[in-house]
């Protein structure tokens, strides 16, 4: 299974202390526990041309991962674009933390993703809600972090075909951190945690829980519908 | 439509405090709201002849509300039954707070239904995570309780039809507090709040949950599936 | 409640079995049967101003039904997303038949709609997998359609909130033909008959199910949910 | 991973027909390709002691397999709950065909589980409606079988968690004839085809589906929830 990392990679040639947590980028920090996991695994950025992931690339990725924050807009809508009808055609999409306003996410989507969030420190305890989905083996009951960016309901999502974790969140609200959606031959993950000056994507139980998805969304050989005029069908009545 | 609700109407009976804040019964309070609503209410419970739920009552029920919490056993395994069979004829159900842990909920789920919880006073906040549905008219993001007794996940139920409700509680709990389910020709709505020693089905929020969820399980003439040997069935292929 | 029915309404100008059939268009037809069901409807087409639909219009607009085959890419891109993020706010949208690949059903969706079909006279029986959902009250167990166009699965949409109606064709195929999905506070059903070629929209059933339909779609009062930075919200564990 | 294969092992005994076909039963067929799988497969049948599903075998088991027909009624309600439990407790579980009507799998559903039927040589063909799942790996667009026996919707289950294949007959009917549920911490898949009467589990794609089923149903080191009173749990608000 081949798997592609892509990080926006702009905090972390920005921001002193993004650098101090990933010093290999976050795209870094995940490639590596990925491939610690057995994968074969990549990264691309958004400044790499065509963002990294060129039509071959895409073409030989099984699943893909998706952090983004301050530079979605400057994703190219052609790429993007491209990126959704890779999913559709069958590619898992594993979208992490602030990704959730990615173009590729609202695309497969059709809401606004919107969210309520908060800079302040929150302790965050991620509820397993579903204790049967491959997605959550080897955890606990809960996942706590100590210290991360807010983010509440409402969450703007369709109904998620299956709800994993919701979190808790000190000041007072909750979230569906975990979820999973369909769209098309392709598996979509989407796992809240991660800002960017907190080391959750150190935290090993953090990683299990990317690590499952990515081979929860990896498909292997599914149908390929055929669509279209099917004038010639014979009546089957006809036997 | 005609509702009743039912309620075991025993701590009102042994607990001097559950008493004082519901003089007519938990069953005679939330009977009064309803009424006010507009819906023909009646009430049963635990110690009448046959729970008060006779063939007749059931027949002439369109919604059936149900509040237990310590004498679930003290429900026949018949009567739990024919409550069953008539939900899955089409009557509506609305399943209050500890009535998660009732025969006639689990027969319904398939799971033990099963949770945590605590009595210690904690705030709880509702989130509407599905502000499109009919249930949550009427309402803002959140309702605020200010002290209730906590219900933790794993909450052992099957995956809701829809989630419409999560709460937040101060002791570091999330719970899925307002999900529906179908089960045959039936609507069920499961809503978490109303412990016995509290004042919750007194709050204006939740009355109007409580009546939006009655209003929401009323069936009307829906279809009625036939079952069985159908080999009698002309072949289409003639034509 | 307000129910605005667009249509394309060019088929009707250029095919004379269609005008024969429907003589003030399908829109017309549908009005008409919604009206008579007690519905404060108006219509809308293609060649109006701005499509018929104003920002005034949308705005006054509980439920939209969508009719369009043809000419899909004649509909203004800043038409379509308007309609869309006003199906977000709460507007109810019912989308019929070869509606499944206007722009704002796709853009709501997220996959490409596509389907297989035929024309061939094939019988039609649409099966009732949910006899619970009020979208079914007034039917028997299925509804048969003598000759209608095919539609087959695969039916690319995202999983549905809610499976309504299966169809069965006499060539072979089966199609999800009656589904329900929300998007932020928007209720969509997709409801699958109507070619432009037979008197689908005559049938009574067909006419209770998209009545149905609209009465299920409207929104009344549901919560607005607020979002982005939540900074100055209180810490709850300071009481 | 450790699979058994459960059958009723009447008809075998008892008609040559189905004798012929399942020289050693269909649990011997089953088992035999699961094996050439390389999974590590046991059988068990009605008339061992305890059903040959004693707490050694059960607590052995990852993914159990039903099929029962006839002799439902003489399946052990002790037995049928404990299989039940163990579900819930995370063991798989793949139903097949006429076990829709097991006591196991009604007691997890908590509806009727009725269908129609109809044994007339029909022409099935089951259609792909999530190319997505990996219980499709390997198969094309539809199968399709000569011969089987009818099922026919309404069939009376909870809404399922995954949809995956729709039937279509000959005669006039669809079945939602491949479906999967969670149920604690156990992963249900029901999967409509293989009447004793026809050949159908020597068919390499019903071989394929069955497998992957058991493949998707084994549960590998979930979260065990805890249950129960939370008391002691510090507030988190100290800190």
């Amino acid at each position: 299974m081949n798997v592609t990392v892509w990080n926006e990679n702009r905090h972390e040639k920005q921001n002193d202390k993004v650098a101090g947590i990933y010093p290999d980028g976050i795209h870094g920090a995940i490639a590596a526990f990925l491939r610690e996991a057995g994968l074969d695994t990549k990264t691309a950025t958004l400044d790499e041309p065509e963002h990294g992931l060129t039509d071959e690339v895409l073409a030989d990725t099984d699943v893909l991962v998706w952090w983004g924050h301050k530079a979605h807009n400057e994703v190219k809508d052609e790429i993007a674009e491209k990126v959704k009808q890779r999913v559709l055609d069958g590619m898992g999409l594993v979208v992490l933390h602030s990704a959730h306003f990615s173009k590729v996410f609202k695309k497969l989507m059709g809401t606004t993703c919107d969210l309520k969030w908060r800079e302040a420190d929150d302790r965050e305890r991620l509820w397993v809600v579903d204790p049967s989905h491959s997605i959550t083996e080897g955890l606990g009951e809960y996942i706590e972090l100590e210290k991360e960016e807010m983010y509440g309901e409402h969450f703007d999502i369709p109904t998620p075909d299956q709800l994993l974790f919701v979190s808790w969140f000190e000041g007072g609200e909750v979230f569906r951190s975990g979820a999973t959606f369909k769209r098309g031959k392709g598996k979509i993950f989407y796992f809240r945690p991660g800002h960017e000056t907190y080391p959750t994507y150190h935290n090993k139980e953090i990683q299990q829980v990317i690590t499952n998805g990515v081979n929860w969304a990896a498909n292997k050989n599914t149908p390929s519908p055929t669509y279209g005029n099917r004038k010639q069908l014979e009546k089957i009545s006809d036997k």
